[in-house]
């Protein structure tokens, strides 16, 4: 298998747009898109009318056309939507980056609106699923009855194993909602903002499935964001610094399962993380030691450590170290998450993440890294999923 | 807005593989779905290991992992959807075309596996459908009421307002009924096989929604259809002749709903695919003259004729005309549908009618054309949708 495709350099996110993030928006996620995606054109400078093309999940609500019609737009010719809910949020970029190196699409719209909190919370997982005979919920059939049914049960079982495997401890994985509380508490945006915690606090918080404390699972949020590309060349005379889309990729692993890989020979790794990653380098050109910013996808605070050693920021089984180091916080060797994360700023599947890379890139950030060359930002784990490095025009 | 990309030429079509069409396949879809895939890959001379892509529906019930794990695929690079029912067939094509000329993926499956006569009937229209306050519902929301509860009455609307604006008669229907039938009587695949029907069968049979006989209405089918898409240079080493993908686009209109579009100044035409004709012809450098056979989307055949008109086969309101002079059957200036059609063959969501494509580009085709240098393929009507014109290698 190629990891190098063509389509690295050729695009660029020329503008960034949100809703207000919390937990229960009041309106619709028509009208939650619609803001986000003219907030990201306006900023770009751009109109809906310039709008060609939409990205979005395959679990998005609202349709591209409706998205589109609302705004005003005119007409579109490329609309593609990403399954594996939020192994989703880079592919959006991927596939928006591929169609305009291809001439596909000038002006590509990609966004994520949802009322996650007030109206259909993720985190109750299948439980309210009705059985169908489709291989997706086959495959539930067989964890449900062991009390599989929710996405941090699920990830219990890798992370559990991950513990075993490397020693790694909760406390580990609570350095993570730290750092990610640390940078949110500095966020006016985020729904943590100004309410840092200690590790004491991540201890103290109530189990939610062994080995999982609270304080290890991301918020369920209401909100949405929207990022607008074009290519570089156009991006370089709208109204902002272009964060280029230096590599794009999405990867699904050997015996990939939605959430449930139980039947790999090792369950302590992310190998469609590892296929993402080693695109992404190959496309950019780049090593680990090239980026000096992250947006690791935490949904659940232990897979950030194996995304750590999947993309080759430490060795196996040694992230625990690398974040007891301190590498993770802003001014380590690797800050990640600097808007919060989804455990601080909010979880909007992971399209929250996307902006804040390129406000990294403009040299915007609240918590602002400095020197930022290239950032690397993650989508969905234990799903196939996705990823991207943004680099300076 | 461009309307030319630089996909086309790229990628080729090397394998194409359907499971039987039925009203009752007895089995499920995921098993469809990987028989289909099995035989598109077997046909190109290829392995499930070789495969690094797929695209689907977004109404696709097979996950692109699923399918791909059960054949025994690796690891995938690409995978993507595509919303708006059977206007994704050709977005398929296009998707992989574009990521395969991006490199973003080297050998990509396109497949749709449903059984959508003894499962799920489309045909039944949103009558069983919960109201969810999301935007797709909305708008029917407005029409439900008024008995607009399935496809035929959404195709209704358009086709009397059709006939009244361009003289078109029932009978100038049924005339792509007839034809679809004669070529779906000497296809040995076709559910009418051997069952060619009159005009006067056509007038006789009963009314679904006035203007709209049964026979005017493509049929619900059991069944599965893939094709295997690479670059048009690994084609040539593999088995069969490669059917380039000349060109290949989608669109989406002003004022698009999802087969409501009634608010717009002219219900007569169907400006989306209008765009997928400018974007098709522009890319492969050809005009309407240029195109030897068409697969043209009938799952209800007034919007055949409106297709012949945006596609520039003949000029507004003519394709009466132009249908009645035999153009359409097999002798005729461009025949369509030689498979038979989603009248005539099965109703695949558009898929079949890709691989006759590629049937015609080799020469195979039960009821083959002469001299074929190009054939068009069209994806769903009312919807947003998509085209793709296949050329020899």
């Amino acid at each position: 298998m190629r990891f190098e495709n063509q389509a690295g350099g050729r695009a660029a996110i020329a503008g960034i747009g949100a809703t207000e993030f919390s937990k229960d928006s009041g309106r619709s996620e028509m009208r939650l898109a619609v803001e986000a995606v003219k907030a990201a054109l306006d900023d770009a400078g751009l109109t809906p009318a310039d709008v060609d093309g939409m990205c979005a999940f395959s679990m998005e609500n609202n349709p591209e056309i409706e998205v589109h019609r609302a705004l005003g737009g005119t007409a579109l010719r490329w609309f593609s939507r990403t399954h594996y809910g939020g192994g989703a949020a880079c592919a959006t970029i991927h596939q928006a980056a591929t169609a305009i190196a291809a001439g596909a699409a000038d002006v590509v719209v990609c966004y994520r609106a949802m009322n996650e909190r007030s109206w259909q919370r993720f985190g109750a997982g299948v439980q309210g699923r009705p059985t169908q005979p489709v291989a997706e919920s086959v495959h539930f059939s067989w964890y449900a009855p062991m009390g599989l049914l929710t996405p941090a049960s699920w990830v219990a079982m890798s992370a559990q194993r991950y513990m075993h495997e490397t020693g790694a401890t909760s406390e580990d994985f609570g350095r993570v909602s730290v750092a990610d509380r640390k940078h949110a508490a500095t966020n006016p945006a985020a729904w943590f903002y100004q309410q840092p915690i200690t590790l004491e606090d991540h201890q103290r918080s109530r189990w939610i499935v062994e080995p999982l404390h609270l304080l290890d699972c991301c918020q369920e949020s209401d909100g949405a964001v929207a990022v607008v590309l074009t290519s570089v060349e156009r991006a370089r005379d709208l109204r902002q610094r272009p964060a280029v889309v230096r590599a794009s990729a999405q990867g699904a692993g050997f015996e990939q399962q939605m959430m449930t890989s139980f039947y790999r020979e090792d369950m302590t790794g992310l190998p469609e993380m590892g296929l993402v990653a080693r695109q992404l380098f190959a496309t950019a050109g780049i090593g680990p030691g090239d980026v000096q910013t992250a947006i690791i996808y935490d949904h659940f605070t232990p897979f950030v450590l194996v995304q750590l050693e999947e993309f080759g920021f430490c060795k196996r089984g040694e992230a625990k170290d690398f974040v007891k180091d301190g590498n993770i916080e802003l001014g380590g060797g690797l800050p990640i998450n600097t808007n919060g994360g989804q455990l601080g700023e909010a979880y909007i599947h992971g399209m929250n993440g996307v902006a804040e890379a390129v406000r990294q890139i403009r040299g915007e950030a609240v918590n602002q890294v400095d020197a930022v060359e290239h950032v690397l930002v993650t989508a969905g784990t234990g799903v196939p999923t996705s990823g991207i490095v943004l680099g300076q025009p």
